[in-house]
């Protein structure tokens, strides 16, 4: 038997940026879309429209620019939401709107004070109505898991009559289990009397660790499309992981017999640029990208019983991306080859963006010995940080000095919009909290800091460190990066990272009240 | 119909502790059994004697001490093996012995070169020469899933009329999905003629990202045993976590009918001392552990729309231990309060202990304003790391200094075991790298830093940070801990951590060959 097609749609843009602390901004949606589309994602859900001005504005550059995947908008069953779908997904090639609404009956009764005949009116209104503008509607009855399942079947079948061709059943607060969960598909295809004009699709909640045996559970059951995010952020406890939907179905090609379209050998790369640009580090024991996925690999520990590879061995590492970083570029490399490595790596800058890049290259040469993918990833990602319209503040130069037994201290100049320079000097706990007080003298801000990590990124004394912070000014929660080969310096930057933000975020527009959470 | 019992089996301190990276030492292995003791698990699995002399010791050490749960050892189906657990735990109230043997066909092909019968009897020898020591006989089938399965029924049933009082069903590889995996069970349950004499347990591996589906689908089918860890640590990928498992069964009690002995309060601070101290941090939006996981609790991105609790909420975040950090002492704080606040927290200290512990929390009150439970047992663990025994290096005092554009140096001082002062001074990429190169050129040793993190542990610009550094010299890989309000500070102290690790382990005797790493 011929197998089957898989859709994989993408919610990291959308369920995996909205949880606490994963802000991302533009360009660094753009970026992560553009990787989703290397990695050949089937639909990309870019944002929720009319959330915010911003998840506006970033929904329509991805569905300007992306070719190749689907680009979905979110919209609750409101008029004004749909609309600004429509017009945020105008230029797209392949456009879909994601209309959703709860239907279970805690959810009508607390969130929406509807009585069921008001929500399937709602659903299918919303439907008819997106279809003024889109062929590819998906409907999503929220918390359907815990739905009545005889006014679920009503529900998809309106919605399906309205003109819905996905409908997506949502295990919104990860409570489902998987046999449970499979019953669920079956009963739908058997009561639903149109289903077979809609494609049904499943969306996980991991609150008690099984996102992804639910979904597989549902695709096993006849669910042709899954809701996922890359490294499984979102809300709460996250969503079904990508990347393990994609291997397990792989590597157990036999038992679901279904095919995805995904390109896997980009997995680890876009796991790699999702935890960076969000702050959410994955664990080491993460499945299929961890640390420690394939550490058998490694050679310090394997096992001197070894004898065959599969006696321990599942999947092969190469699939997902995973080879030793290999020594690229050196102080000598020219532009050319540089270009050409960041092409290589799937990244599309600008001539202007190059040259950035290629500066920043040539200092980093100067510092460190061996250059590897992973730096190049991190200059590339350094330019992308200071976007012109974001900066405010920029770190001209930091002179600290720390002493056992003495109290640290710190002197930074910062240089302003309007080429102003400003130098302070503070006291601290220690040279990184002084440094901090001493930047916070000069913005007369009052940054709480909640948290402050550092990782290196590649190998080696010489490596360069990721230096996250995360601040709250005002109940609004920002989040700040600096990379360098010098973690003192990459401190500072990150602050003054997370201070240009939170001017930016300030000075915009707020998300308007009532923003809902989706599916 | 009243419920039943599942035991819990925690094998944190085996296969957890045995995963590249993870090492624990002695001291923090007794910590965590205390732990697992309070959570109230049935079975520590406190390691694997017959594989290191330290391995042996450790059992020991935990046999000796901990009561309300059993202690297991791990043994291959060898006599040297067998006896080896029985010396360990010989002042055990309560001990079991582990006996596994691989019994897949790649296995025995590769790994094991003996056929079906050599297996049987190897297999039936081991538990009937365990029998001489021990009452409580557990026997695992290692790859037990992707073994032939008549031949499975053959060995399980040979083994029960041996005298194994349980059989542990391990996916060792994680290659299992749920279905398949329950129906394993259900299998085992109607071909094994003698099954009711055993409790059937299962050990599962994440690899697929299903672990904890596939336990709780084989507990669904009659399993009474599952064997799982802290925060899923284990080989690759790791094991089932614990939290999950636990927690899934006690919000889904309908569904599943089952009870455990966790008790569940502790699951929050348990997940904290073993990240903390294996330096596997766990990941934001993990399930139930991660710092997201009842993100929605915060305030700050609460849902206008929430008007009941349970509408996007399974589960009570106190059920957990999560509660917001209290403020619970001062520079005013007395020992007695700072004791018994010790006490509240779970750990049992020595009068040495404490006074240690008292003597810096007194230096940590004057740096620091507000005293947090974090901060406490951070003093605990950072008077743990420093083991007499293991201390050849001591940093006495350091002193750096940091100017943008200017190369960074450093100066420290180090005492020696037989308190000779060395000083020596070095110039580095930054300061750390500096401070680092300035205690190789004292030390004499060449250590390779291979990974640097720093974690906040507690909120504000005077949080303390945690500093892990792991570093590998001659292919042994040693991490390195450090705490403390200054980043400077503590990367030193980690780095020194590591530096006298390994020369306690290079010292050591070094694991006995063809060590093999369990089910």
């Amino acid at each position: 038997m011929e197998s089957e097609q898989l859709i994989i749609f993408d919610t990291t843009l959308r369920d995996g940026e909205q949880c606490p602390g994963a802000s991302l901004n533009q360009k660094e949606k753009l970026e992560i879309a553009r990787k989703l589309a290397l990695l050949k994602v089937d639909v990309i859900e870019a944002g929720f429209p009319a959330a915010s001005p911003g998840d506006f504005d970033s929904v329509q550059e991805i569905a300007n620019e992306i070719r190749g995947a689907s680009i979905a908008g979110l919209a609750r069953a409101l008029e004004k939401d749909i609309e600004a779908v429509a017009r945020a997904l105008n230029k797209a090639a392949s456009p879909r709107i994601h209309i959703f609404l709860s239907t279970s009956k805690t959810h009508r009764e607390h969130k929406l004070q509807k009585n069921k005949s008001e929500i399937i009116k709602m659903a299918t209104d919303a439907v008819r109505f997106g279809k003024s503008f889109f062929d590819d509607i998906e409907f999503s009855p929220e918390d359907a898991s815990r739905t009545e399942h005889d006014f679920l079947y009503e529900v998809l079948e309106a919605v399906i009559d309205a003109g819905a061709k996905t409908v997506n059943i949502p295990d919104t607060v990860g409570y489902a289990v998987p046999d449970e969960f499979g019953q669920l598909i079956t009963n739908i295809k058997q009561n639903v009397s149109n289903i077979e004009k809609a494609v049904i699709s499943v969306h996980c909640h991991n609150d008690l660790g099984m996102a992804v045996a639910n979904s597989l559970a549902a695709v096993k059951a006849g669910a042709r499309q899954v809701e996922c995010t890359i490294n499984g952020i979102g809300e709460r406890a996250g969503n079904a992981a990508m990347e393990e939907i994609v291997m397990a179905l792989k590597t157990r090609k036999k038992f679901f017999n279904l095919n995805t379209r995904i390109d896997t050998k980009h997995i680890l790369s876009c796991s790699k640029l999702v935890s960076s640009l969000t702050g959410f580090f994955v664990q080491r024991n993460k499945a299929i990208v961890g640390k420690n996925a394939f550490a058998h690999e490694s050679g310090v520990h394997q096992d001197g019983f070894l004898k065959k590879k599969d006696t321990y061995e599942i999947m092969n590492p190469t699939d997902i991306g995973l080879e030793e970083s290999e020594l690229v570029l050196g102080k000598h490399s020219g532009r050319n080859a540089m270009s050409k490595r960041i092409q290589d790596l799937g990244y599309n800058l600008t001539d202007a963006e190059l040259n950035e890049v290629f500066k920043n290259f040539k200092i980093l040469a100067d510092e460190k010995k061996d250059l590897f993918d992973e730096d190049i990833i991190s200059l590339i990602q350094k330019q992308n940080f200071s976007e012109d319209d974001l900066t405010t503040y920029k770190l001209e130069s930091l002179k600290c000095s720390f002493e056992s037994g003495k109290i640290p201290e710190a002197c930074v100049t910062i240089v302003d919009r309007d080429n102003k320079r400003h130098e302070a000097s503070a006291n601290g706990d220690g040279p990184i909290d002084s440094i901090y007080n001493a930047i916070d003298k000069i913005t007369g801000l009052s940054c709480k800091l909640i948290d402050y990590q550092v990782m290196s990124k590649t190998k080696g004394t010489d490596a360069q460190g990721e230096v996250t912070v995360r601040v709250i000014s005002d109940n609004v929660e920002i989040l700040g990066k600096g990379v360098g080969v010098n973690t003192i310096e990459a401190s500072g930057f990150a602050y003054i990272n997370a201070v240009n933000k939170l001017i930016f975020k300030t000075k915009s527009k707020p998300p308007e009240s009532g923003k809902t959470s989706g599916p």
